[in-house]
């Protein structure tokens, strides 16, 4: 399976930095003074360079939510019982979510995929089936699974995006999690590439109080201390101190890059996903966006590592993938920009060249 | 006719205190921890308390483009030659422009109006015609236009609003701005409201140089000094140091309030008509959505001044009303949000009161 892995890794091709240069000239001869779309003139470019054209289309969209149990919840690290995970998933499948109030009025699909959620779901439950355990392990104990598991997870997930692409023709894809107590593997994975305090990178996560945020603060060290991720093996890192869900979002992003579309994670669990995803892929980065700034104060840490700013910063701290969502308006009129705004010889307009 | 803008402004409602906690106590009981979304959340209660309703509709939306022009573009000030003002026009009105590619993106009709371009627009362009004057007086040397016109432009500027909300159903409206040199008599307003120094409120527009700038520096200096601006009186702001085009925005922020519509006003100059507008009824605020942060430095200050932050910041600075089409799929979402996403006893979720 590793080899599945490596391979995939390797497939991943840079974007074209000719395409992305034709973009810049057409952007620079746009009837508009030069640069004055500032963020939404890079993300065009990068639109164009991934697409190898000039009117890249990301009309056909779809949100990831991935979703996952984690042992660690039983160290009190979140306001949630872990019954809540499933009982989110339910509510995904029906539409009743915040994710599918916001994938709606975008126009995005959402498929909820079972990476690990604790409990067997009802056989009817139409959720898309990868289930590699019933929750990680602990990982205030130990590691949060094996190596091949955490393997088997990105592969999964990169292929669940392939197939959406290849098959079924959508364009641009979000990433998003569901999961109680995920912020705690996602807090030791920024840690352990950071090498920063624990406690500068752990957040209130859904609201909990003083009292679990200091037993969040130590499951994280106790992670990080029992388990020894090495910050050089991505994989590792994923399989120690992440979760079944987290795999899922790494291979969603390899996978989008491998097939070379944009794609676009969501706050603080998917950032965790992309992060492994480019550390083990570093090209993958071409074709990431991040979404939002989220309110879990360990992500602007995650976005230095990657080095990719946030498009929105509205204080939110949901996941699910909405942070996506509402991200894919402006992914999407960055290609609208490239594409169908006048030059100054299309138009007839004086151009002083500024 | 200062009458008319005086009943204009007493016809202002406050929002709906009552409304905007029912739409607090909505949002509170969703199927997701309290405050995870964040910025979201405070434009949906504002949503709910504007329409007294728990499912505000914002989906048909307009942006109304503002032209003018501006006598203290014979200072050298600007880029660009006064002849773009009526060429953008013209772009505008065949859709080849960023305004039109954006507000098609995002559902939204534009409507041009020709407050004060400085030549006579030929009969066949389907402008919409409340030309003023042909550009207005240069600042530098006294006042824009007297008393009488920015109160009219006001008022007309409202006007086209509320007829579009009461005649054709519009629920959202956007502003913004079409006019060479307009940011040197925004940059004025800003500067007589806060008192703060010029060079530190006056940016490089569409891109100027330092020769220019330093010009566009003395040009606002003497605006004030000349013309002497009386920042309790925003009429007379706006009449000495404002623009034609400056009073239709300044008229669309409380066209929209007092027929009790969202309005989301663009950048540098919008944000300069909606300033005056607030200052002249600050009840307007409370309907009130600042799109983005513009690269303009003045640009803050105003923020600062309403004490409204901006939805977006993504280092634009071209107008048009660009900035407020990229915002309303946000607006559109956080109405979305109050209205659609189900409550923890609607889907029978465990609430844990986080």
């Amino acid at each position: 399976m590793e080899e599945v892995l490596r391979s995939l890794v390797e497939a991943i091709e840079p974007v074209d930095t000719q395409w992305e240069d034709r973009a810049w000239e057409r952007l620079r001869s746009q009837i508009r003074p030069r640069g004055s779309l500032g963020r939404l003139e890079e993300m065009a470019a990068r639109l164009g360079a991934i697409a190898r054209s000039l009117a890249p289309d990301v009309s056909k969209k779809i949100i990831f939510t991935m979703a996952g149990d984690h042992g660690v919840a039983e160290e009190g690290v979140s306001a949630y019982p872990q019954e809540v995970t499933a009982q989110m998933v339910y509510s995904f499948l029906q539409g009743w979510a915040s994710i599918n109030v916001l994938a709606d009025h975008v126009g995005a699909a959402v498929r909820v995929v079972d990476f690990g959620v604790a409990s067997d779901l009802p056989e009817e439950w139409a959720v898309v089936r990868r289930k590699i355990g019933k929750g990680t392990h602990n990982i205030a104990k130990g590691p949060a699974m094996d190596r091949q598991d955490a393997v088997r997870g990105m592969v999964e997930g990169a292929r669940l995006v392939m197939d959406a692409v290849t098959r079924e023709g959508f364009r641009l894809i979000g990433t998003g999690d569901m999961g109680i107590a995920n912020t705690t593997p996602s807090t030791a994975i920024v840690a352990a590439f950071s090498g920063k305090p624990v406690a500068e990178l752990t957040g209130r996560g859904t609201g909990i109080d003083d009292a679990a945020w200091a037993r969040k603060v130590r499951a994280v060290e106790a992670a990080l201390g029992v388990n020894r991720p090495d910050p050089n093996d991505p994989v590792d890192v994923l399989a120690k101190v992440g979760g079944y869900e987290i795999a899922g979002l790494a291979g969603a992003v390899l996978g989008a890059a491998a097939v070379r579309v944009p794609v676009i994670c969501d706050g603080f669990i998917a950032t965790a996903g992309a992060l492994i995803a480019c550390r083990l892929a570093p090209r993958a980065k071409d074709y990431l966006f991040v979404s939002h700034r989220s309110q879990e104060v360990g992500h602007g840490t995650m976005m230095e590592l990657l080095g990719l700013p946030p498009l929105l910063d509205l204080s939110m701290r949901l996941g699910e993938g909405t942070g996506a969502a509402l991200a894919m308006p402006l992914v999407e009129a960055a290609a609208r920009v490239l594409r169908d705004i006048k030059t100054f010889a299309e138009a007839g307009v004086t151009d002083t060249g500024h």
